[in-house]
Formats: C-alpha cells, structure tokens, sequence
C-alpha cells in the first residue's frame, strides 16, 4: 500500500513515520520532496493524510481509497467528489484539549483587556488604580459569569472541563441533544443558546449548516455580549463581525480561525477584508488553536495509530460522515 | 467617631458610605475634596481607610486608633510607627479571587504568546501552522504541568482553584505548613519550590521576610521557567528580574506588580529601570490584579463590613500582625 504525506511534517511527525516503515517494511511510505514529486505519488497512493485537497488531486488519486486529516477541520476536503468515490474520510481530536486551551487562553486575555493594557503599559500608560481619574476603567471576570459554548465535540467539552473552577453556568449547543460532563443545559436551539452566556465559545466544525450561522441578525442580538472563535472562521459572517464591533454591539471579540490566510503569493496578509484588529476589544491570534508541542505530538499520534489500522487491513478511528461535513 | 477616607473613592464605595451614615448618625465620615480638608480632618479622625500613609501623617493623627487598608498589600503603611502607637490595621482579602483570574490570565496569554502572536498578527505576519517554514514556534500549554504557588492566601489558594480541570501538579509554599485544598504539596523551603514548578506564581504579601526573596542567586536554577507576579514587585529583585530574561534563563514572565509606578508628576511612566517591556516573552499589565467591577465591589464590601463592627464598638476582621507585616 502506498501512503502519501501531503502536509507539513515535523520532525516528531516523521520519526513515527519510521517507525511505521520498520512496522510495516513491505508498504511504501512518501513524504515528497516537491511539488513534481507530490504530483506523481498521487496516482498511486492508497492513503493520502492531508488537511486539504483539491478536486483535481482527487481525480488524479486513481487508487485512493482513505484520507487522513491530521486534525479535526475537513473543511479544505471536496467532501462531495470523496462521498462519489466512496473513499473514507477520517478526522481526528489529538489536539482538541489544547484548542480548548487555547480558547480560554484567548477569553481571559480578551476579558482581562490584556493585550490592550500591555501595549499601553509599554509606552509608559496606566489603566486601573494608578490611572488617574478614570475609576470605571474595569477589565471584565469570567468567574460566575454565563457561558455558552456552541459546539460540543472535543474542543467545546474540554473548554467546560477546563470551567470547572471558574463557577460558570454553561450551556452547551449541539445539533442532538444528549447529557454532557460539566455542562449545565444543552439545547439545539441556536437562539436560545446566543441568549444564554455573557460568553460565547465558538467551536462548532464548518459545514453547510454551521457557515454563517452567526450572521448579521443573530449579532444585533449580542449586546455586551464577548464572542471567541476557535472553530472556523465561515461559522460568523465576516462582515457581521466586524460590524458588530464597530458598531459597539458586542463587548468584544477573540478570533482564532479566520476569513484570509497566507498563501505562497501573501506571506503577509491581514486576517480579515475588515480592519477588525484596530479595535481595542479585539484580540487576534493566528490559527494556532492547538499549536503546541502537545498539540502537534496528540493529532500525530492519533493520525499514525489510523495509519496503522488502516495498514493491519481495519478500518481507521472517527471516520467523517460525509453528508454531516464532521 | 470620626472615620477619613483617604482612598479613591469609586461611585460604589460613595453609595456604601452613606449607607453607614444612615445607620450610624451619630458618627462623621469624610470624604476629603482637597489635601488641606484631607490634612485638617487627619487630627481628629479614629478611623482612617488608606492603602499608603507616611510618617508624617500618622504622627498627626492624634486620635487615630484604625487604619483599614482597603486590599491586601500593607506595604504603603509606616508598620513599625503604627505597631509602636498600638494603632490597629486590618486590611481585606475581597479581591482575592479577582487577583487570581488575573494570574491565571497572565500565565496563559504569557506560555500562549498572545500579546506576542497578536502584535505580529496585526502587522499581517503569522506564526505557526501559516508561518512557512517555521514548524517548531510553538506556543506552550500549561495543562498537565507542574505549578508553584508562592503565597497561600487568597490569592494563592484561588489560583490553585481555578486550576483544577487543568490536570497540573501544584506545589504551595507558605512559612508555616498546612494542608491547603486543591494544592498537592505544601513546602516552606522556598528552594524546593522554585525547583519543582514549571511555571511558578508569585501571590507572597511583601515583608521584610520575602522581600527579594526571588534574588540573582535563584533566578540562575530556574532554567526555563516561566514566572507571573501579582504579589508586589520588589518580592522579585529587578535586576535579576531583568537579568534573567535578558540571559534567556527565564522562560518568559508576565508582571503586574512594578518598581516604578506613575505618580502626581509623572503620569507617563515604565515600570521598570530596565527596559523588561521590550522582550516577546514579557507580558506587562498595570497593578490591575482585582481591578474589575466584582474585585472593587469586593474589596469595598469587606472594608463596609469592617467599619461597620468598629462602629459598633467591636474589632475588625483581618487584623495585621504588624511584626510579620500580613
């Protein structure tokens, strides 16, 4: 069997990688070189891990039959041509405690006006006692506070795990309801849920139902509210966003996923077609939700062990529905 | 009983104080509008709540029997003056929980790289997955690691709280030892527990006792080690602060608590004689430990309380033992 690695491999990545070739010497394992090389390895390969692929690489991969997403997003997959073809797409969860993290990392800076008063700080201006007049300058508790989190895979139970001294009440969103550890009520009512927390947790994955699904009405309904989004970026319309801090609607925002990336043509390039990141309660962070060592070793290890299930002739951990998107 | 503020009074803590003159109409409570009311009222007043006095003002006031400090720290009070004149200080702990956030806060935006990450960000440059070529610029998580708490008050008590769906191993240090509900290990041998922890908290109240208690000679052994301050800055020696950073010792810090704060003369002002702002594994944030509506509220509650058992002729809670300075 031929597996293909089109995505990038850190070291830990590829010394597990050897430890499959001496596990399994008589498979052919192909970390390419290039672009050229990539391109031929394609037609061969039985499994390809991959975050994302286009429909012309799919249409090329004539003997494909699985991929592998090293992390839980299968939203850069053409889902609908892997569903024709019948090729099992699997995900995994390896980092979600560390997105979870990274979450709350974010909410606690964005809360706290962290990033705002360090930078003020650091041209010699206070805020808080020693500032002067100015009494009601506050930062903002998350202790006792309501929290929603929409989304309750991984990522959105850990966040609530992560809750557990912080004496919030939680409600969870998630499209069928069931009990779940540290959250206090779940409904899948996406209203309901918005007007629950003072803070609101996006860990959702996207999908047809999931895109924009915070758009510019449900936004004019979050005053004082504080939005963080580790999910992805599509799930809250971009220009909603940014109108509802402009406008002064949301208390603030903490945004991990994103509406523009870099590319080999834009190594430099702002997150969004919006200057959302000149507002003080904005705080931005560059799609590192589980860029940890811990992180990256989890969603490798969870994506060896699907290689090495799929290798031993089985079929590999959390397969993707491919009508759900997740 | 003439009872003088002399604190930043915030419209909360104007409402309470007319609270108590309704319930105590035979006693005066004033709220000085300038220094020369503020100077004359010092005579006669029994009670004075006050973060800071100097010498000089305890010596004129005659009739002084209490001084409330209205937070934790008792560093701004002559102590041994006041110890000598058998004058009764309490302070309170209402913003305990506040302060921990806080730390918390720092710790995760410090070992998350936010201030840093977001900064670049908004100049449109991407660290991590985005980032090209760098694979290994990691941000680092603190779930699972070993944390030292220095101080067990409040503060200290409430980090280690807030901790728990963090999965750390914590270790407390305190004089005397005692078990301590959410901390694993409680040492008073202040080399042990600087060695243990990854990532070391710093809630000690300043005393001549742990007064650069964290000095050059132990900033070399802690290789590494990320360190947050919300006690008071000079428990940590500046210039081995500095050092320690500048040498690449210290794995990062995040400081609340300063050396140079800003005063009637200079509103501008850094915090510190070394330029500590300018590193990316610094994160700065001004003295704002429980400076939120629920920290103020606290803090005010406990002071209220406090006057509310001398004016009814008993003694307050959270007296300081004027030796140990806490």
């Amino acid at each position: 069997m031929k597996v293909l690695f089109l995505t990038k491999m850190i070291d830990y990545f590829v010394e597990r990688v050897n430890d499959l070739k001496k596990e399994f010497p008589n498979d052919e394992f192909i970390i390419p070189k290039n672009r050229v090389e990539a391109q031929q390895s394609l037609v061969e390969s039985t499994v390809i891990v991959a975050g994302g692929l286009s429909n012309e690489q799919v249409l090329n991969a004539k003997a494909l039959r699985f991929v592998l997403v090293p992390w839980a997003g299968v939203n850069g997959l053409p889902l609908d041509l892997l569903s024709k073809r019948n090729i099992i797409v699997a995900n995994n969860h390896g980092n979600g405690k560390i997105v979870a993290e990274r979450a709350l990392g974010l909410a606690l800076t964005l809360l706290g006006r962290i990033v705002e008063y360090h930078n003020d700080l650091a041209a010699g201006v206070w805020h808080g006692y020693e500032a002067g007049s100015k009494t009601d300058d506050f930062w903002f508790s998350l202790q006792g506070k309501r929290v929603t989190i929409l989304g309750l895979g991984t990522i959105g139970r850990h966040i609530a795990k992560l809750l557990s001294g912080f004496n919030c009440e939680i409600m969870g969103y998630k499209k069928n309801i069931e009990h779940v550890e540290n959250v206090h009520y779940v409904t899948n009512n996406i209203i309901e849920a918005i007007n629950f927390g003072k803070v609101i947790f996006v860990a959702l994955p996207l999908t047809k139902e999931t895109y924009h699904i915070i758009n510019e009405e449900l936004i004019k309904t979050m005053h004082g509210k504080f939005i963080i989004n580790v999910g992805r970026g599509q799930i809250i319309e971009e220009s909603a966003l940014y109108k509802g801090i402009k406008e002064g609607i949301l208390a603030g925002a903490a945004i991990d996923t994103w509406y523009l990336y870099p590319d080999s043509d834009h190594s430099v390039q702002l997150p969004s077609r919006y200057p959302i990141h000149t507002f003080k309660n904005v705080v931005i962070s560059p799609h590192v939700g589980g860029f940890t060592l811990e992180g990256q070793i989890g969603r490798i290890d969870e994506t060896i062990e699907n290689l090495r299930l799929i290798l031993s002739g089985g079929m590999p951990k959390n397969v993707v529905d491919l009508k759900e998107e997740y």
